[in-house]
């Protein structure tokens, strides 16, 4: 431009993310993820959490065009992992001795359960008996039981038990059917029954409280790695295939905890050279005493000093969070402070060890996430998230240690904590009888759907999940895929007017709205997504410009632009399939945009319209052929005919499709797929040899023919006949004909008469050969 | 984040587009490009320009993010149009009185063909004759040429010739063929011969010359609307199948000049009223002289004033491109000054009109851009694009035209010219025999190879279409797809290794160092594309970081990381798709990314590996029930067999791959696609129901046989001894074994008799048929 050039004025202000975004490298966004601790089916709150940062994480890349480094662990070491591996075990072992016992139903087996019973009942009701129970004495537990039962024909009372601790539903059910089944099993076995079957059927309605009895007895005694490894692996395994079903994508970088102790062990021992960090017990502890308030040193010039629980400084003193992070098999020997929390756990028997110069332990939970971030990411990141109950003390806990570590001012830039799950305005849980796996729900809905009704609520505020909003749901995509129907219908026809002009640009102030309108719609699209990823306003915003489109499409299809409904369709169709919301493919196999969101495959069908389109021409031949040979067989038609028409499909008909069928010597053709023009040259070529082949074979009948026809000519006169005529050279015959003297009346001499008779004899043949014709002809 | 929250700092400033890009409305572009006038194939030169438009349209949306609202326009009102159609038109009328003529080869055609090529000969070469020619005499003409085709020998005189008039060799190709023919036909008339072929071949060695000819003479009667508007309905249909087979994107909204007349009136009756131009010799031209100056009013207190020739002032009294915008077919006529141009051009006969306050006319070449770029994009636009010829006058006159009318001091903010195309160092040129239609390059080079190509070169500069570059393009391409097929092996690989897990995270120092090579790039990228589009740089980027990255992989399988491989491999698919060099679905059939960009497909072949694995499981039912045929039909089954087979194909195999076929009467079944376990259901109901009919059946006959065993052994007793064993009522039996007296010797009354007798009787047609079932069970 010439300096006439004036710099444009925006006619608006450019939206911007509420907190502005600043990454540490521009157009880059490092992110850490805490991932699942995998010992168990993942659940609803799993997909929760997961889908709405792949839902961030996506409006990051494909919508504000950043490059997303996710990095995400996989917590594979973990009490809970220790103690389900060991119960698993035990009791997979305790079931297979049974199995090879003569009497797997004995008075031993009883006493055992009895044992595991009384210990659970005692565990599960110690707060809600009226007098205590010993917990290996069965008797007393049997009372205790009774009591129980009786009290809890009082509902308040059932009701006051459920509000001092939840789970008592479950221990109620889980004690009464581990009862009855021992009640049972007593009488079977002293009637003498010592079957496999009936002992089994004991044990599985015992199966926690033996668990966790065998887990007492032996626990110390599994020290194999692959019992730990190899239930982690097993739900590492079922958590991406669920988070696949979901569209969920996987994380750049992956990390498991087992694979970076080394690391781990290193970066305890930078905490401890820090000042910040003490062993005791055989554990490591990180100092918060000592943390809170150290100056920190360097990032310039600035004094600045640490400050421990920086998310949730309220939580600071919570006793129970703090418990609740170390685990159950943590012990706090050696512990200074109650806030102080495990870096380095010493590992009792029983439980996995690595080696360390504090003694064979394992890392604590708070520190993986530090240490693999800081090795995936370095020294800081842009973006951490994870569920909002691991704000503290996880993350807390996670930010100290590594601004211990690094010594530096604030590790991470950006915390994404996603809210709770409810199911129905309840807390999910197994006692409420309202929890639900990801596949139970995928039986449901489809991922779409659970996707949609995930975007349709703010990723960081609570998420109720229910039946009405899932009604919700459905209409709302009921209204989209009735939409992207017509616009295909519409398309169909605009194709087929194609260039076709009546001289009318179409193009009137009704166009010039609906065009205006979207975008209004894109302006406030972009600003809901700015607004902290309102996405539930950024989806009623896909809704209302589709509701407006379609009072623009109720003029009828003669009277609207194709090309303004496409715009509308085009753009909600990439910001749907920007939110993961798409299925299959965004282009055709021409590489034209597919018009709308994809069919939502109902689970197990893979069909697709896409699909339809491809092999229809294929099917239509195939059922085309079959017809065909129906009707041959119907009219009885010979087997030649039918031969021919398989000739026809392999010769034409498929050839058109671009198939080739090269039929073997087996019986069973082989099917390739060719282009067309060089099955058809193969064809024309083959065709063209065999026209040869024949000619050459029609030249050489015809030929031999001609030499027939010229022999029996040559026998037409008699051999009594053939010198007769000949007065030049003869002048007298004998009865055969045959030549007796020359022209002049002298005799032949004896060759020559032998010479003649031969030629004699040759034209008899001949002319036998010619009356043998003559004869055929007129018969 | 609490309040110890600090705004973070990014490492490195944020790379922005050198001069910044702000559009009017943010994040969304409104853009006007000068689209083709259609009246003949497309050409590289199109190519170029239209690619370069399409990468600059995808990098805005699909990497920076913005909605881009695409209009251009379609030319098909123009004096080119005008003329070729008028041109062809009669052309195609004289050739049809021909063939319906006695006498096609006549001394009147002969005539009329020297007439022809004379005045082509006399206008060709007015300049390098040595003595002037009348345009009407023939036999000077002749000695004319001859004379030129003297000279012609002298190799300098050519060359000469070439640099006075670049289409010298054209016009001399075009006298030489027309005259050989025209001495042809002159003998083959002599002798007598008058037949259609040989007049056929006179025109059409001389068809531009007679089209000329005719045009000259008939051009006025030419009066259908029609002959226009299915020519530029041709070329138009031509451009854009051209374009599909680049990849280039429609736009969204599409406007014809011949569309928007009523528009255009307005518009010019707008500038009229604002004093810029003014009505002479029917036509309406653009006043530049009072424009330039002239002060401005409104947008603010700023004093301002228009300028006329913004874009390149040094141009303003270019006469050669003033008149070439001008059109061949425009007089002056009323004219004022000779840098004024037409608005509104008075049509003759044999040219388009519309109704106008100006009389009958037509709208001149720059007015429809600035008119439909109003109507669609309202007073001004961000972008508007063109090849850079539109430079001056085009664009330069649609801005006057449009800041005129509507009163502004800068309608477009931002202009893209693209730059030339040249081959092999040279201007493409039809004279030159380097011209290349789309259709001739994609003949010896696939889409993705020429975007490729022009991606290499920096949109606005002139581009050098070359061998030696293509090949380099291929070399590029067989990198990138020998990179992506190492990848996909990986994936493979690595998706059996899934969860396994050797304690090891094998992210060491090399991985680190690949990763953060992958952040620069990603960084480098960014800052080229905000240089003005540099995608030369940006391409030369991908092909270094997976350089970098074989490298990496040539540690070997077992010494890699594929999570880091596939972070740049997915980066690096992303950015080529988003440059339009993408084949087929970013997604599989699963919705997971494909590795890689795709196979392009080469010209009319159209399969993919996607493709193949959706058709081979139906064309191996159909080759297999093909040979399953096949072999009935030799071994001479009878048809029963075969109709057996069809059903099996329907009932078993289809139904499995979730085909179905309905029968119907008129032996065309239908064929639709279904689920597979819908079909399963419907055919095991079908089958119930049949089952169920048939044991009904069963269950009918058996009754049935039972009575009649029951009936036949109620014959079993001949009826001679039916009563005779009964002595409790009979004590006397005739000789057929009637009773004929009761047990007290008393005859019996005749009614009893009668009665009897009517039980005898039919216990004679029972036992009757007893004996028969005998007879034939011994039989």
């Amino acid at each position: 431009m010439q300096n006439s050039w004036r710099i444009p004025q925006p006619s608006a202000p450019e939206p911007k993310l509420k907190v502005d975004f600043v990454t540490k490298k521009p157009g880059i966004v490092t992110w850490y993820n805490c991932g699942p601790t995998v010992y168990d089916a993942s659940h609803m709150g799993h997909a929760r959490n997961y889908m709405a940062q792949d839902i961030m994480r996506r409006i990051l890349r494909d919508y504000f065009g950043y490059e997303v480094n996710f990095v995400m662990n996989i917590t594979d070491v973990d009490d809970k992992i220790i103690v389900r591996a060991r119960q698993s075990h035990l009791l997979k072992k305790y079931l297979a001795e049974l199995a090879t016992s003569s009497t797997p139903l004995s008075s031993r087996v009883l006493q055992e359960v009895s044992t595991a019973w009384t210990a659970y009942f005692t565990k599960a009701f110690a707060a809600s008996l009226p007098s205590p129970v010993a917990a290996d004495d069965f008797a007393a537990a049997e009372a205790g039981w009774a009591q129980v039962q009786d009290l809890a024909k009082d509902a308040n009372w059932v009701e006051a038990q459920k509000t001092a601790n939840e789970k008592f539903p479950m221990y109620f059910a889980a004690v009464e059917a581990g009862y009855t089944a021992l009640k049972l099993a007593q009488k079977q076995e002293a009637a003498g029954a010592t079957g496999l079957t009936d002992a089994e059927a004991l044990i599985e309605a015992n199966k926690d409280a033996v668990g966790l009895w065998l887990d007492k007895q032996l626990g110390a005694s599994v020290t194999d790695p692959a019992v730990f490894r190899d239930l982690a692996a097993f739900w590492e395994d079922s958590y991406f295939k669920s988070m696949a079903a979901l569209h969920v994508e996987r994380p750049t970088t992956l990390t498991r905890v087992s694979e970076y102790i080394p690391e781990i062990v290193t970066f305890v021992e930078g905490i401890v050279k820090r000042g910040f960090a003490y062993e005791g017990g055989g554990s490591v502890w990180f100092d918060t005493v000592k943390f809170e308030g150290a100056k920190g040193e360097g990032e310039g010039d600035d004094e600045w000093r640490h400050t421990y629980a920086k998310l949730q400084p309220w939580s600071k003193g919570n006793r129970e969070l703090l418990e609740d992070g170390e685990g159950s098999l943590t012990s706090t020997t050696g512990k200074r402070s109650a806030a102080d929390f495990a870096l380095w756990k010493s590992s009792k028997p029983g439980e996995p060890a690595w080696p360390s110069p504090w003694g064979p332990g394992r890392p604590g939970w708070h520190i993986e996430c530090s240490v693999m971030a800081s090795a995936v990411l370095g020294e800081g990141m842009d973006v951490h998230s994870g569920g909002v109950d691991l704000a503290f003390p996880h993350h807390d806990n996670e930010i100290a240690q590594s601004e211990a570590f690094h010594n530096c001012r604030q590790w991470v830039n950006y915390f994404l904590h996603t809210g709770h799950l409810h199911i129905e305005g309840l807390k999910m849980s197994k006692s409420l009888k309202n929890f639900i796996t990801i596949d139970d729900a995928l039986e449901k809905h489809t991922a779409r759907q659970l996707r949609f009704a995930f975007l349709s609520q703010n990723w960081n505020a609570r998420l109720d999940f229910k039946e009405s909003s899932m009604q919700e749901v459905k209409s709302a995509e009921t209204v989209l895929n009735n939409f992207f129907t017509n616009v295909k219908a519409l398309a169909t026809e605009a194709k087929e007017r194609s260039v076709a002009s009546d001289g009318q640009h179409h193009y009137e102030q009704a166009e010039k709205d609906l065009l205006a309108q979207l975008e209004q719609a894109q302006l406030a699209f972009r600003t809901a997504l700015c607004d902290s990823f309102d996405t539930p306003t950024a989806l009623q915003i896909l809704l209302d410009i589709v509701s407006k489109t379609n009072i623009y499409l109720a003029r009828g299809r003669r009277q609207v632009n194709f090309a303004v409904i496409l715009a509308v369709s085009e753009w909600v169709t990439r910001m749907l399939r920007m939110f993961g919301l798409g299925e299959g493919s965004p282009v055709d196999g021409n590489g034209d945009k597919v018009i709308g969101w994809g069919v939502a495959a109902a689970k197990g069908d893979e069909q697709s319209v896409d699909r339809e389109s491809i092999l229809m021409p294929y099917l239509r031949a195939l059922s085309g052929f079959r017809d065909q040979v129906r009707q041959l067989a119907m009219s009885g038609a010979a087997s030649s005919d039918i031969l021919a028409l398989t000739d026809k499909l392999r010769d034409h008909d498929l050839v058109d499709l671009g198939v080739a069928l090269d039929d073997q010597e087996d019986g069973r053709a082989m099917v390739k797929l060719v282009p067309p023009e060089i099955l058809r040259e193969a064809r024309d070529a083959k065709a063209a040899a065999v026209r040869e082949k024949a000619a050459k074979k029609a030249a050489a009948a015809a030929a031999a023919e001609a030499k027939r026809l010229e022999r029996l000519e040559k026998g037409r006169v008699p051999p009594t006949e053939m010198f007769r005529s000949n007065t030049a050279e003869y002048s007298a015959w004998d009865e055969q004909g045959l030549p007796t003297k020359d022209k002049d009346g002298n005799e032949l001499p004896k060759s020559r008469g032998k010479k003649l008779k031969k030629e004699w004899d040759m034209q008899k043949k001949l002319h036998d050969e010619f009356l043998k014709e003559q004869e055929k002809q007129s018969a």
